[in-house]
């Protein structure tokens, strides 16, 4: 497409139908991107919601997602991430012009979302999701592909079932949301045919982005920085207090479950060794958006 | 624009800074479009959500949003629909290619939304929301703008506060939603510069839009068809249920509040005169979306 001097699309590969690759071409990109995120896989979302309105398990959710033809066989490029992470690396990619290797993100799937976390999530008002995001900050990127907890005043938080949506937060613009039918036969031929329309009409003075396949704005996922929830048994809240420092428990017993306030990935690596020294067991973690 | 060939944009005429109008046209003008409906007014949506998170009256958040600078001094444009009526008809002009007169929209503000009517639109898990909606079939189209109770999984029942969505039903795309900022100086200027900078990339081979100023393919009202909620006082269930035909009750006492099956405009204006014959006395209607 660049040699020819044609537009290039691919708007079906992320978001299925939902028109999100032109407008964050044509509509929002004179505005100074710090962050696109969202919910970038169908199939999880579906998994996930099921576990908030039944209060059922992973395993029964993803039977059900895949007795009505949501999810495959073989699961694994969804409930993993995969599929989520190679979506986050073309938004990633639209927004800074750097494309990233996709072994390069940090990529975790909702394999490990329990019912407990799910009640958790819950008693806070919050739901969890599974989100890819690219944050940028001082010519740096972070990205990762991860389940997180979103209060439920979020756009992304209402987001259910297999819909997808991609939100975009930029200056001046604000937060803006595109929300749609992320897979199936009609959304997708939507995509296409709307992509050849639009490659038409640009006729041959357009001009293909392009990216520069390169990992080196990308941070350190280590410097990554949230909030925490921590699941932990075997240990006081006496305990947790003194390792974690300031934490907010959402419930306390045989395991506790608690916020932490805002610290960087090796920092929370390195408390919950910590805790597991002292004859913790971590039983969960899931990052705040 | 026309004459020079050139594109013509005005973006921040509907939702201030969401991109909707650019890929409507861009992106889903391949969909057989159904209809297109929105949360067009930032200031009614700040209100209705006031009044569901507070419980207040509709006075009581007006006072608030006018407080804030939501609200204008002399806010009719706004609490009147009139806003959400101007925007409704551009959306219009875009899907159909016939710009009405505004004068021809039915147009119905958020004046007289009660706190009971919360109270019963919470009871069966409903929001309400000022609503623009353009719908479209067999080359006909009714276009209204009108509070409405709106299921709480219904993307548009979480859209909060001061901002504004617009969502798009076509086929085979199905259901897509663009949401932002309606309003503000930095999302307005987002959408006029990304106006302009479309206008000049697409040169002089571009078409502005030709829309026809016609109401010829415009719907009679009497003829629109939805489900509604009622309060009347000074009946008995009894007399609803002969008169209404059947009705879903949601509370019974010196108000009696129900949902109607699916029937003109003209029928339920008639049923309610009956039911007024008969001493009953109108407290609220609300359509359902």
């Amino acid at each position: 497409a660049q040699e020819k001097g044609l537009l290039f699309r691919c708007t079906a590969a992320v978001g299925g139908g939902i028109p999100v690759i032109s407008p964050m071409i044509n509509c929002i990109g004179q505005n100074k991107i710090t962050e696109v995120r969202g919910i970038l896989n169908g199939t999880t979302n579906y998994i996930l919601t099921k576990m908030f309105s039944l209060g059922d398990s992973f395993e029964n959710s993803l039977a059900d997602a895949q007795a009505r033809g949501y999810a495959e066989r073989n699961p694994d490029a969804d409930i993993l991430g995969v599929d989520a992470c190679r979506k986050i690396a073309i938004l990633s990619a639209l927004v800074t012009g750097k494309l990233l290797p996709t072994e390069k993100i940090h990529t975790e799937g909702i394999t490990k979302i329990r019912k407990e976390d799910v009640l958790s999530a819950e008693k806070i008002g919050k739901k969890i999701k599974l989100l890819g995001r690219c944050v940028i900050s001082e010519e740096k990127m972070s990205v990762l592909v991860a389940p997180f907890l979103l209060s439920s005043d979020e756009a992304l938080a209402n987001v259910s079932g297999v819909y997808n949506a991609v939100e975009v937060i930029g200056e001046p613009i604000g937060n803006v949301m595109f929300y749609g039918q992320g897979a199936g036969a009609g959304a997708t031929a939507s995509a296409v045919v709307g992509d050849l329309m639009q490659i038409m009409r640009a006729g041959t003075a357009a001009r293909a982005p392009e990216f520069e396949k390169t990992d080196e704005f990308l941070s350190d996922f280590d410097s990554f920085e949230c909030q925490s929830f921590i699941a932990l048994s075997g240990v006081t809240e006496d305990r947790v207090s003194k390792i974690f420092g300031e934490v907010q428990f959402i419930s306390t017993g045989s395991e506790l479950c608690f916020i932490t306030c805002k610290m960087s990935e090796a920092e929370v690596k390195s408390l919950i060794a910590s805790a597991e020294k002292l004859g913790g067991e971590l039983k969960s973690r899931i990052r705040l958006l």
